[in-house]
């Protein structure tokens, strides 16, 4: 895919972000994507492909949205980027724009670089093919309030270890506003929030909100995943302390 | 090695390929440098470091073959790149391109990364060192025809758990013209050629025509390797459905 | 941390030295880089975020030693900067040099990857915060002379799963002029030191010089680390063969 950009558009500077997501996982790959496209200059073009559909009819998706430009599958990889108005998309489809050769195992490199190449050099994104009105968007997981309580799930975990959940600072704020919260997982009192990984009391999973405003489950200098053994979906449950 | 490179040519691109291939894995390199070679710009400068035999007495080649450029040790790496004639090689060995100090245990580093660096500050690949006309040869595996059969073996993995064959597109031609072709794997009848992953049955090993124009075997959404628990050697038979 | 780097100073080039550091092992982060840093051009800026005490009062460092800067935080990863005199360091707190909302668990973005971009900016280290003269140093191992002995440890191990030790070349000088060498690991004679990995018999732990000049263990073609299962802390002796 480097080469192939690098061929169409010399002078595009190629970052790579992670190649950490697990294979076929697309929600971890928009969740890990909705946390880190902000910080990439205005203009940026994110080039993503977690892609268990190539070659089967789901298309190939050009979005403008916030600024910035995502290239890749449309199975919802780039949700978030639909959260808001003003985006417009595109299915990839103009022969121009990808290699004389498409395959049907490989869209990264036949369909996706050139495409993301040939926006780094100036094309406009219509120009890629015919404007889509509705996206593919993966229903990402929720909270919801229940009674006193926010109600949530684990939705994955980064490399560290720490547990992910559905639950945002957002959907904490009339709560975080009466006082300190609580946090309980599985069943099992977590207690108060810690504002830093070094207050976390050593081997004991404690809940923290994470750089992305997600609440989050650590163990200090350890792995909360391995030490509870606990993956996506385990209920996460929210109250005043 | 990226440090060497950017002291010695400052303008120099630097592309990471792949950092995971297994320690010591001669010929996983190989292959993997055989798909991926073709879709850099001409002109590029291949760097590639797997390399068991450093310190003893194999050499260092550089290699021009193709409108590229290959930089590693000799021992068989760049094969695929002496298959068609008009390569030129040489044993690099020009103390002027090289660190001042070369250690035993780091080539990459002390030999091969000033002389790709070099190479890219366009030093012609003459001047690294002596022609050499019998760089190493790797014997890679390769698929041969018994009867009505194409007969190959499994050559190794990717990170998707997808495993390869020794059979290539081009040896299936005629098979494949007369119709649609079975494949067996270890003894056990995989059925017909899948036109994309999305086709494959789920939990069901599969054949498919990868990227990379070899016949491979996946499980859908899921790892073949592991499913399968396959290594390479395992026997492949294509035949008429 | 790329895309917060890019925003500042778009002209900056980014090298991926390594995200193979174990979680929160700040020794294993400051031995790589001690290995590494002298290899890239003067004046480059290292930017390194091994932190487990993010959030707490440990100060953001920023350090300029034998014409290089580092940047991250101050916990002894970069200790070996601070060897030899001429060195200068600040601790990061100038407002206008980080990110308008700064995180209690992602320094490396909000802090660290700015004060880097603004120095490749051209911004002197001296405006990022008021100069500290007592940086956290880290107690890396040591090796002694004990008799006829020198008596040291295994510090940690690379990819390839070779065993690094304590001793360095300096270490062994005044011993490795009387002739050759022999090593003992955890109590089991290993012989001599081989001059490369290609000398060492298959399957039989070997030591060697390193290419960062430690004395290391290795096993042809394989890792010692899984052969042997010895970690940090185990003692390696050497004394005249």
């Amino acid at each position: 895919m480097k080469g192939v950009i690098l061929g169409i558009c010399p002078e595009a500077r190629l970052v790579d972000l992670t190649h950490e997501v697990a294979p076929h996982d697309v929600l971890e790959g928009a969740l890990f994507l909705e946390s880190a496209w902000r910080f990439f200059p205005s203009g940026s073009i994110h080039l993503a492909v977690i892609d268990p559909g190539v070659g089967s009819r789901r298309k190939a998706l050009g979005l403008r949205a916030g600024g910035h430009c995502f290239v890749g599958p449309d199975n919802g990889l780039f949700t978030f980027g639909l959260a808001a108005d003003g985006w417009s998309a595109v299915s990839i489809e103009a022969p121009a724009y990808r290699l004389p050769e498409v395959s049907r195992t490989f869209h990264g490199r036949d369909i996706f670089a050139p495409a993301a190449a040939h926006l780094a050099s100036g094309v406009p994104l219509e120009r890629l093919g015919p404007i889509i009105v509705d996206p593919v968007r993966l229903a990402l997981p929720h909270f919801r309030r229940e009674g006193d309580e926010v109600v949530g799930e684990v939705i994955g975990s980064d490399r560290f270890g720490n547990l992910l959940t559905s639950v945002t600072v957002d959907g904490l704020g009339e709560l975080a506003a009466q006082g300190a919260i609580a946090v309980e997982l599985a069943g099992r009192e977590l207690g108060t929030v810690a504002s830093s990984y070094q207050e976390g009391p050593m081997g004991i999973p404690t809940p923290i909100i994470g750089s992305g405003g997600r609440l989050e489950i650590f163990v200090r200098n350890g792995s909360a995943r391995a030490i509870l053994g606990i993956g996506p979906g385990t209920p996460v449950k929210v109250r005043r302390a």
